[in-house]
């Protein structure tokens, strides 16, 4: 985003492309109602009603307050409700409270966004600079992250309740049924001095990415595949939550505080595993990548089998030579199971990757210019980057350079764990 | 409840008591969304749609369940997610998480409601024992009781949100433009040995107001009135947050910990005080009673005009010879000003006032027998007994008897100041 | 201590009082390493140094500071170093960080008291008002609170160290071998009203005790001794601590929230019972009464039995009928077993007893007068009432008027159940 | 210590290498009293006390409990008690309770440090396998550690005491009077592929510093001293800590949590600013490095001057080009000053230094084998390296691949701050 973008698209092409993708968002609520938009049953998730008002503030703070000279505001109210962490904006309603709002209500915050839509394409309407192409396009990311949060915030939402709500309804015929899967095989790399991240040339790239650059990597072996449930299952059987072997320091202490015996959507009921997904409870499909894993998990588990995580560096050198296929891409919000004639598979279409590489800035690292500057770099600390895509991501938000990144306690998106190994 | 009520109302009045109070519980959520009735911004709140299942839920369980020979039960979730707190019924659903409950719908409890209130009806047309009485009488206070809490706790919600929604609208001229008070009178009272609590004669009272007993008490004067937010204000202004003299040990760090310096509902905004009422932020009306103290606040005004707090003996005996009148009711949700032409005003159809007795049983306390048992005996620690009725309290559920009780550094309830003194 | 208290005593009866009431609190470390005296293994215990030097403070603070023309006080630092809670006085070192100053040194500490001595003796040798003799009695009355604290707080300090060290050493023939007990016999009383608490005509009284005033008690039946361990253990081994049913809501969630499933200092080990002592650990004395338990504790097993604690009315109408003997006062830190000679026993020289009374002002309670007045009257919140005394009470310190407190969760005081009931 | 270390020294030499570690360790309590010894004022910290006797349970476990044939146990408690965090040995006594020991005493330990000492050189007079030998120099070299942790320990023990006790004593002539320093110079380096780490055949390495690998390290300079206190003044007196713009957002949160507005040991009294050190409280010298900052400020300072901190590799890189001298080492508890004619000083001889690499393995990193194998790896999560070394670290316990690591909030060690920036 601190580059040039050269006229990535036409007029006409952006104005559907930011069509398409506001209307995606609002598709995501459709079989929701009004309450089940305003739950928010931990500090870490936000409401639906609270995503679809926040990436509309998103425009209307950073575009429409800059670039659009007659814009009214829509509710002066919303310019602390729907800020979610941008001290250079100003105040922030607590972030935990979020789902005590009634008030705007969900039909207030769908009028909020037809009319932050007609601004906006009002705009596009009449001249689009460098500037304002690079600030919208900076919006619809922004907005398709909070697609995959959304996604990932209602299950958790549901999954507190006793009574296990269904996001979408499953067929019988839908359930995969695919129930073994091959071993897992270790693809070798050599020690090679490759390219890094993005200059934002062709393609966006957020500046977390930026700039290209070049890092030594030493020869290791990668995974073919994620770690199945059923892999998982015996890291469990093995007394892997009762002994402190394989654990981080840290890891050890976060499942002793907080009683943890498997990973976060797991249920054992009357002799019989079960995990929550968007379809409500369904038996846990042992072929299914082991999913909602925190890093402390995912690294206990490559432990156990004398195996690592691998670097970002070379999860992205594996995925530059094994580029992903999204055409396995399934219609269902699980997991994609391992495609046997994948050299390497799942990079982005089944669970998001844990890295052992800490989210630090790159050499030459430099934020957005201006208060969309907060973006991403204030959070450089105390976090684990993740790679690849997961199966809620938007197929169009997908890139081998992304960077996404939680704190290792975290496990309520998509995350699942693919295996390293140093080169012997 | 212990003891034997006879006949107190007929069968016909009995159904027609029931569907009454029943309807005013519907009745206060009329002008809320069912996003305004799943808020539950604190964890001693509950939401408007809890409440409403809540109240079904006990006749279900404690009426249907047991003395309905054919009945279906609506949905066996329920049995967890509406239990409040009796162990003896079983397990309940995490009393902090009742605001994250999208699924069963305001709609689905609506549902819930009609189908308790139909099986209720029936039982009723058959044949009443005093056994079904009795738990009809008990589940109708139940109920009145949480219409308080509804508004009780509804107001809280509502308090913050930063937009400070109203409740329901006030026209200017029902705002109360009394602006000022008569001086407190002190009114004296000789020592006596007096008659406390009820036998459930006549009336139905609660097991904790059982049995009615002597007490000996001395000498004491006792406030015709509650103090007013002008007097409170007085303490405010005269360092009362700021200096530990007048503040119980717990209240000093009760209000430290919390950075407290005035009334929850309170608010400095641009050198006016306000305060959050159920019509949205008002300003300060300083003839109105001081309301929403915590017991720390009322014990610390006391001390700060040599007063006490009564005891709750003193006050049963000053409303004994005072009997309260409530034909000075006002329609609004603000709590009643003083009436001086009353010799003792303000006794149950303003705040609430927190006495300096603790909430303990009375000798020869029985809890009621069965698992309805654990309704009030098991909260007999740590709180403080309240006397009164406040404008929230359902008019025919008020008797000078009534014990209600809280912790002391609560205040969302409309809890006031009484003052008394040692006669000298 | 409102009330002039005529000459109690002479001058050299006071003297040499002070003196050996200053010397028995040197004496309670004589076995102590430096080390030992500067524990603190919770908050609400202090460090034995830190009660050495807070109990010359007293003297400092409330007698030379304002008695004594010439005093020079020893060290100005010490004014907020062992300053309790007097807001009067000024700001307080942090209460949880006392056992983490090793300086002063128990060496320095023991010259502070030494100091003191002398300068205290200095006045009371030059002439000694009303006033003097008041701010004497009260501060040795003070010591003698602390000097059970003292021996309250080793016990604690010690009990967390696995290695059990023993305070003092017992021969095995001193170790008490009474093994069981007469079954427990209640004693009827009628109603009356009665004189409760002192004016400290005849004997120091706190303001707590204080005025002496009518109370109408209704007919009770009172237990002629203390809850033994068997006893409670039957309530251990009836699944009293897993089972709600018994407990108070607030002392069920407190039991929950630490895993406790038996008194603070009993263990299990290797399938044998153990309680900790001042004598390291020793097996569990079956016919010893139970101690160290909760308001929690006590409460539960009261329900568990069919009974309920006394009113500390009831307690002290008892202790006025059947005068508590001292003589058979053991000279052993372990509570008195029962004698069951005694019509009612193990009043004053067992343990304290739990009333089911809160710690609340009596009619017409006045503070001492000065800043010593914050001595008990801000404490009058939270807390219930204990009546007795026990075996680490210094003798010349019981009185049957004596109101001792602690909030309903503590157990480190020598804390035992005395039963009573509702006469039928 | 993977790999073999070739005879490194003789036995003899060995022998006086382990006598002459020992001793310092007790040096450093040469002016403590035992009760100064047994201080532990948060959790993170340990009394010296315990340090002094984990490091003699180090040996007992790890070579005389494996390596001696009869070596008989000096006291079995203490396995528990002195074990700091080895899950593989067994159970731990609580971290934040060591403060809570008076038994064993202090003397008591000594003693054991005494029948350790005894023991390890018996076995050293025998035979010295290279097993022997390393675990030998694994112990000496965690002895050091420990000895920079009694010193930084004593220290913050020490800082609560408002009574500002001196560790050691300084004369008015040993405070260092510099108090100007030359402006920053920041040293280029081009890119280059380095070697970083350590394969420990010359010299002792931790398992963390191992295997030597290559880095590609882009272009960079390095400034050639540390941030000053009179430079961090100017971040604060710019509104350094009441504005989040240059904070990490888990900085700004913590700094909000805790209201620092200042480093850990300095005090702003009257007007003036101090500094707490082993000599107690000194003026603030403004010449001196900027030190007990955390990662959290010094990120934010580096931010406030548009520059950044090193990588571990541009650090590692930097002191490979400018070998520390150790020349400069003040006998003072004092962080050095920069010397104006080093090219780049202040790499070892005075604080520890901030890198912006999160403290994760080198590629092929394996822990050492056996149980000792908990000693780095378990901790590779949510701490960043630190680089260089401290006025407190034993001088031949230093080199340029040592990597020491803290939690980001984390100050109490002599942490300081060296800046870098992208070559341009």
């Amino acid at each position: 985003m601190t580059n040039d973008i050269k006229h990535l698209v036409g007029k006409n092409e952006l104005i559907e492309h930011f069509k398409s993708v506001r209307k995606y968002s609002l598709s995501l609520i459709s079989a929701l109602s009004a309450e089940d938009c305003q739950l928010q049953a931990m500090a870490d998730v936000s409401p639906s009603k609270w995503h679809l008002a926040h990436t509309s503030w998103f425009f209307e703070t950073f575009l429409l307050g800059i670039h659009s000279r007659n814009y009214k505001v829509f509710n002066p109210e919303f310019k602390i409700l729907f800020n979610s962490y941008y001290n250079g904006i100003g105040e922030q309603f607590k972030r935990g409270n979020r789902g005590s709002l009634s008030r705007p209500s969900l039909d207030d915050v769908i009028a909020y966004r037809r009319y932050i839509d007609e601004a906006v394409i009002s705009v596009l309407n009449t001249a689009i600079t460098p500037e304002i192409e690079q600030i919208i396009t900076l919006g619809l990311n922004h907005e398709q992250q909070h697609q995959e949060l959304m996604l990932m915030d209602i299950k958790y939402n549901f999954s507190i309740n006793p009574i296990f709500p269904a996001y979408q309804s499953l067929k019988p015929t839908q359930v995969p049924n695919q129930q073994s899967s091959a071993a897992i095989k270790f693809i070798n790399f050599d020690q090679a001095i490759i390219n890094i991240g993005s200059n934002a040339e062709n393609q966006f790239a957020y500046d977390n990415e930026q700039p290209k650059h070049s890092v030594l990597v030493h020869p290791f072996s990668f995974a073919n595949r994620l770690v199945t449930n059923a892999e998982y299952l015996g890291f469990i059987n093995s007394s892997g939550y009762s002994n402190p072997q394989h654990w981080l320091s840290d890891g050890w202490a976060h499942i002793q505080a907080n009683n943890l015996t498997q990973p976060l959507y797991w249920h054992y009921i009357n002799g019989e595993w079960f995990e929550f997904t968007h379809y409500g409870l369904l038996p846990l499909n042992l072929a299914a990548p082991a999913c909602h894993v925190s890093y402390y998990e995912a690294s206990a588990y490559a432990s156990f089998v004398n195996a690592r995580l691998p670097t970002e560096f070379e999860w992205e050198y594996a995925a530059q030579q094994h580029a992903p296929s999204n055409t396995a891409h399934t219609s269902l919000l699980l997991p994609n199971m391992a495609d046997s004639s994948a050299a390497i598979g799942q990079l982005t279409d089944s669970c998001w990757q844990w890295t052992n590489s800490a989210y630090l800035p790159y050499p030459g690292f430099k934020p957005i210019a201006g208060v969309a500057g907060e973006y991403n770099g204030k959070f450089m600390s105390n976090q684990m980057v993740l790679r690849g895509g997961c199966v809620l991501t938007p197929a169009n938000h997908l890139r081998t350079t992304y960077r996404n990144f939680y704190y290792p306690h975290q496990a309520w998106m998509c995350s699942g764990i693919r295996l390293a190994k140093d080169k012997t």
